[in-house]
C-alpha cells in the first residue's frame, strides 16, 4: 500500500540509464535556477528604500547610485561565476573552488554556509509567498504556517518526481513573472518618458539630505545586495544541464544576470520617478503597478505572478542543495546517504532533508521568517568572497594564457563581496551574529564525520598478511517464551546447522509457570536442553546476557561462536505487530551491540 | 546513559517478591483513589447553580432538593459498589460485573467507556487545576498548555516510581483539602447558625419561580451528578490494597462516600445561605471562602488546596486505568503488553499510555477541556448502569442468603444511574453524542484484537501427531557491499556452519564498479562464489528477492533452508549509526516479511 502511494505521488522508478533524459535544456534551467535570484527583484529595491526612508523621502534619490553599486557587484559576480563554471565543470561551486585553492576549512565554510543558506531560502521564500497570498485573502491569514508547510511539501514532492517534470511545471510561472515585469517596466517607462508622470513626485538628484550618514548608505547598499543571493546556484548545479554542460550553464548564467540587471534597474527607476515610499501594508512593486495601471487585471496579473515566483524561489534551493550535498558527501564530510539517487534519479535524501528542515524553520518561526533574511544574505556573501579569492589564487598559481584579465575580474568580485560581508557585520550585527556561532559548529561536525569515516575505512581494510582464524564450533542459544510451532521451527533449523550444542533458554517471572514449562518440555522430547532462568526484575535482557557471558567463559581458549536464534512469528497484517511483544527486537538490538554474538531471526509465517 | 537517567527518574528496579510492600493501607488508598471524587466537590455544586442561574437567583433554593437527589444517588452507588467489591474481589469493577453477568458486549462497553473516561479524567482535572493556578498568576496564563503537560508528566513519573511512593507524596494535599473544606464548612455553618449571615441573602425555600421547566431541573440534576464520577475507581483497584483487600477496599469506599456526602452537602448549604451566584471570574468555593473569612490566609489556604486537589484528581485515573487495562488485556481484548509489570512493579505500559493520551487531549483542546466534562460524566454513568444491572442479574440467578436487600440496593442504583444517563442524553445531547460513535468503534476493535489473538494461538499450537520435516540442507547468501573485514568475518562464520552452498551477492548500480569488485574478489581467493547483480533502479531489495526466488525454484522438491547472512559493523558510539547506510535494517525487515528465509546479522565490532 505504501509503495503504491509512493508510485502515485512520485511516479514509477526510472532506470539509471535514463539519467540523460533528466537533464535540463537552457530554457528550463534558467527558469528553475534563476527563480531565487529573480524573485529578489520583488523585495530588493524595497529593502533599499526602507533604509533610506528612515531619513525621509528626500533621500530616495540615493537609491539610484546605490542601485548602480549593486549592478556593478552583479556584473562582477556574474563574470566571476562564469569563470568558476568553466574551471569546475562538475559543479560544487564555491565549495570546490575554496577547497581546492584555499584549503579544506575555507571549503567547508563555503559549503556549510551554502547548505544552511538553501534551507533558509526555502523557508524565507515560501513564507514570503504565503504572506503575499494571505494578504490578498485575509481569511487565510490564521493558517499561514499550514499553507507554507503545504507549499514546501508540494515543491518537495515535485522535486522527488524528478528534475524535468518539476522544471516543466515551474517554468511557466517564472517566465510569466518576467513578462509581467517587462510589461510593467515598459508601460511605466513610456508614461514617464512621455511626461505623463508629474515631475513633482520625485526629489531631484543631488538634493542634500540632513541626517544621512555613510553608515546608513552602506546599510542600504547591503540590503540591496541581498537581491543578488541566488546567482551562485547555477555553479552548483552544472551536472543538471544537458551536454555541453559548462557552456550551457555559462550561457544560462549570462541570461540570468541580464534579466536580473534589467528588472532590478527598471523597478528602482520606476520607484524613483513615481516617488514611491515603502509602506507596511503594500509592497513597492504593488504600488508601482497600481500607479501605472490602476487596480485592473494587469495589476492583479503582476501581483499574482509575484506571489508565485516568491514561492518558486524555493525551487532553486531544491536544485542546488542536493548537488552541493553530493559534493560534501563524496568527500565524506556529511553522511554518505546524500550520494544516493532515488527512484526518479534525483538525490532524494537531499531533497527530503531540505524539505524537512525548512518546514521545521517555518514552524519554529511561526511563518515570520523575514528576520532570517540578513542571516541568509551574509550566508551567501561569505562563500562569494571565498570562492572569488580561491579563483584569484588559482589564476596566480596556474597562470594560463590570458590569466591577467581573469584575475582582475575575480579580484574585483572578491573585493566587493568581501566589502559587502563586512558591511553586513558592521551594520546588521545584531541580526547576523548567529553565523559566527553556527559556522564553527558546523565545521567541527563536518571534520568529526570525516574523521569517523576515515577511521572506519582503516579498520575495515583487509591486510593480506594476516588471515582470520577459522571458527572451531558453534553454540546456538534459542530464547523461548513457550512451546509453540514457532519454537519447533527454530529448533528444527538449529539442528540442521549441526552445531556443537543447542540450548533453549526460558526466562520466567513466575516460579509456577516455570515449573509447568519444564515439565511440558520434558514430555516434548526434542533432545535439546532447556535452561530456565528466573528473572527477579522482570527483565529479559539481563539474565540472557549473563547466560551468554557464562557460556563465553566456559569456551575461552577455543574459538567458539555463539549464535542467538530468535524464533519469531510473522503476522499477516502489519498492524498486528503492535499486538505482540517486541522483545525480539530488543534482544536483537542489545545483543548485537553489547556482545560478540550472531543474532538470527527464524521467521514462522502465519497463514491468517 | 539512558538507563542511568531512567534510574534517576524512577528509581532502582524492584524485585517481583517486593510486590507486597507496594500495596496500600487504607489511609493512603483513600487519598489516592478518592481524589477524583472529592475534587468534584470543587465544581459539582457550581454546576447545579450555573444551570439554575439561567432562570434567575430566585431559583437557587432548588439546589437543595437537587442536592438531596444527588445524595440519594451517592448512597445507592456506594452501597452497590460495596457489594461489587465483595463479589469481585480481584478488581475489574464494572467490566468484570457486566462481562460475567450480562455478556461480553456489555462488559466491553463498561470497560471501554471507563478506559476512555480515565484518560478524560486526567486531561480534564489537570487542565482545571492549571486554570486555577494561572488565574492566580495571570502572567502564566499564556503557558497553560505547557504547564498542564508538565503536571501530567510529573504525575506519570510519580506513578512510574511506584504506588507507595506516589501515595506518600500525594496523600498530604488530599487530606489538606479535606481539612480546609471542613474548616470552611464548620466556620461557615457556625456563622449561619449564630445569625451572623443576613437572612435576606437567600430566597426562602418554596418561592415560586417563573420559567423553571422540568427539563431545566433535570439538567441541573445531571450536572450535579457529575460530582459522583470517580466513586467506581476503588472497585477497579482492589488488588492495590493490603490484605484483606476486599475488606479494606469496602471500608475505604464507605469513608470516601461519607466524606463526599458531607462536603457536597456542606458546600451546597453554604452557597444557599450566603446567596452565592455563579460567576465567570470567581468560583463558588472561592466566593464562599471570601464570604466566610475575607481574603486572609485561610482563604488562600482553601484556594491553594483546591487547585492542588484538582490536579491530583488525575491520580485516580493512574491507579484505576492500568488495573482495568490488565483485566481487559488478560481477556485478550487489548494488547498483552498491558499485563507486564515495569521496573517498579506498576503496570508501566498502562501508566505511560494514559499519560501520553491525556497529553494529546490537552494539546488538541489547547487546555480548554471543560467541553469534555459531560462526555466524561456520561462515560461513567453508562458503566454505573451496566454494573448495577449486572449485579441484579447475579443476585437473581444465584439467590444467596439474604439476597433480597442486596437486589434492592443494586436495583435502586441501576434505576437512578440509568435515569441519569437518559437525562444526560436528553438534556446535553449536543455534548455527549460522540459516545454513540466511539463506543461501537471501540467494541469492534476489542473484538478484532481478541479474534486475532485466538487465531494466533490456534496456529501456534503444536499437535503431537504431525512431526516437522527435518531440513535437508542450508544455502547461505551473503549480500556484500565491498571487500572488507566485515565481509571476511561473515564468510568465516558461514563456513563454520558447513552449509551446502555459500553465495556472496553484490548488487551494483554501476557497471565499472562491478567489474572492479569482481576482479578483486577473484584475487582474494575465498573459495566462495560471487554473484553480481546489476540493479537498474538502484534498489537493493528487488534484485535480492528475485535472486532468492531463483534459488528457491532450483531447490524445490528438497527441503532446503535459505539463510541470508548480513555482515554489519557496529560502531562504538550510537550517533555514528546515522552516518552509515541503513540497508541492513531494510533487508532484514523486508526479507523476514516477504520470504521464508532466516535472516542473521553477523556483527563486527569496531574498536574506535
Amino acid at each position: 500500500m505504501i509503495s503504491s502511494l509512493k508510485r502515485f505521488l512520485i511516479g514509477r522508478p526510472l532506470k539509471s540509464t535514463e539519467l540523460g533524459e533528466q537533464r535540463l535544456n537552457k530554457k528550463k534551467a534558467l527558469a528553475i535556477l534563476s527563480s531565487d535570484a529573480l524573485s529578489s527583484v520583488a523585495y530588493g529595491p524595497e529593502q533599499i528604500l526602507i533604509v533610506l526612508a528612515t531619513v525621509g523621502a528626500a533621500a530616495f534619490w540615493y537609491s539610484l547610485p546605490i542601485a548602480l553599486g549593486v549592478l556593478i557587484l552583479l556584473i562582477a559576480l556574474i563574470l566571476s561565476y562564469r569563470q568558476i563554471i568553466f574551471a569546475y565543470p562538475h559543479g560544487g561551486g564555491a565549495y570546490m573552488v575554496s577547497k581546492n585553492n584555499l584549503g579544506i576549512t575555507p571549503g567547508l565554510i563555503s559549503g556549510g554556509s551554502l547548505l544552511v543558506d538553501y534551507i533558509l531560502t526555502v523557508a524565507v521564500s515560501v513564507s514570503a509567498g504565503t504572506d503575499a497570498i494571505t494578504s490578498a485573502f485575509p481569511a487565510l491569514h490564521a493558517h499561514n504556517v499550514m499553507i507554507a508547510v503545504f507549499f514546501v511539501l508540494f515543491i518537495t514532492l515535485l522535486n522527488l518526481r524528478g528534475l524535468t517534470e518539476s522544471a516543466t511545471i515551474l517554468a511557466y510561472p517564472v517566465y510569466l513573472f518576467v513578462v509581467a515585469l517587462f510589461i510593467l517596466i515598459g508601460v511605466g517607462g513610456y508614461t514617464i518618458l512621455t511626461g505623463q508622470v508629474s515631475p513633482e513626485l520625485h526629489t531631484p538628484m543631488g538634493t542634500t539630505v540632513t541626517g544621512l550618514s555613510l553608515f546608513l548608505l552602506l546599510r542600504a547598499f547591503a540590503s540591496g545586495s541581498s537581491a543578488l543571493t541566488g546567482v551562485e546556484a547555477i555553479s552548483n548545479a552544472i551536472p543538471n544541464f544537458k551536454e555541453p554542460a559548462p557552456n550551457n550553464a555559462a550561457k544560462t548564467l549570462i541570461a540570468m544576470g541580464s534579466l536580473l540587471g534589467i528588472l532590478f534597474s527598471g523597478i528602482i527607476l520606476l520607484a524613483y520617478f513615481y516617488g514611491i515610499a515603502p509602506s507596511e501594508e503594500v509592497t513597492v512593486v504593488s504600488q508601482i503597478a497600481e500607479g501605472v495601471f490602476g487596480r485592473n487585471y494587469v495589476y492583479y496579473f503582476i501581483q499574482g505572478t509575484t506571489a508565485l515566483i516568491l514561492i518558486l524561489a524555493a525551487n532553486t534551493g531544491y536544485s542546488a542543495f542536493p548537488l552541493l550535498a553530493v559534493n560534501l558527501a563524496k568527500d565524506k564530510f556529511i553522511p554518505r546517504m546524500f550520494t544516493i539517487r532515488g527512484d526518479r534519479l534525483g538525490y532524494s535524501n537531499g531533497i527530503i532533508i531540505l524539505g524537512f528542515l525548512s518546514i521545521l524553520l517555518i514552524i519554529a518561526f511561526k511563518g515570520r521568517t523575514e528576520q532570517l533574511i540578513p542571516l541568509y544574505a551574509v550566508g551567501v556573501f561569505i562563500p562569494f568572497t571565498l570562492s572569488q579569492t580561491g579563483m584569484m589564487v588559482k589564476w596566480f598559481r596556474e597562470r594560463p594564457k590570458g590569466w591577467l584579465p581573469k584575475l582582475l575580474i575575480n579580484s574585483t568580485g572578491a573585493l566587493i563581496s568581501f566589502s559587502v560581508t563586512l558591511i553586513f557585520f558592521l551594520t546588521k550585527f545584531n541580526q547576523v551574529w548567529p553565523v559566527l556561532i553556527f559556522i564553527p559548529i558546523m565545521i567541527t561536525l563536518f571534520k568529526k564525520i570525516r574523521k569517523h569515516y576515515d577511521e572506519i575505512a582503516e579498520q575495515l581494510r583487509i591486510s593480506t598478511c594476516e588471515e582470520a582464524t577459522p571458527i572451531q564450533g558453534n553454540i546456538i542459544i534459542i530464547p523461548i517464551a513457550g512451546i509453540t510451532r514457532v519454537v519447533e521451527n527454530s529448533l528444527n533449523y538449529a539442528k540442521s546447522l549441526s552445531p556443537q550444542q543447542i540450548i533453549a533458554v526460558h526466562i520466567s517471572f513466575d516460579k509456577e509457570e516455570q515449573k509447568k514449562l519444564e515439565e511440558k518440555w520434558g514430555q516434548w522430547q526434542t533432545g535439546v536442553r532447556l535452561v530456565s532462568l528466573h528473572s527477579l526484575h522482570r527483565s529479559i535482557i539481563q539474565p540472557l546476557t549473563k547466560f551468554i557471558d557464562s557460556i563465553e567463559r566456559r569456551t575461552t581458549g577455543s574459538n567458539y561462536q555463539v549464535t542467538v536464534l530468535i524464533p519469531e512469528f510473522i503476522p499477516k497484517k502489519g498492524w498486528h505487530h503492535i499486538l505482540h511483544n517486541q522483545s525480539s527486537f530488543l534482544i536483537r538490538t542489545v545483543l548485537l551491540h553489547r556482545k560478540n554474538v550472531v543474532v538470527a531471526t527464524v521467521p514462522y509465517h502465519l497463514k491468517k
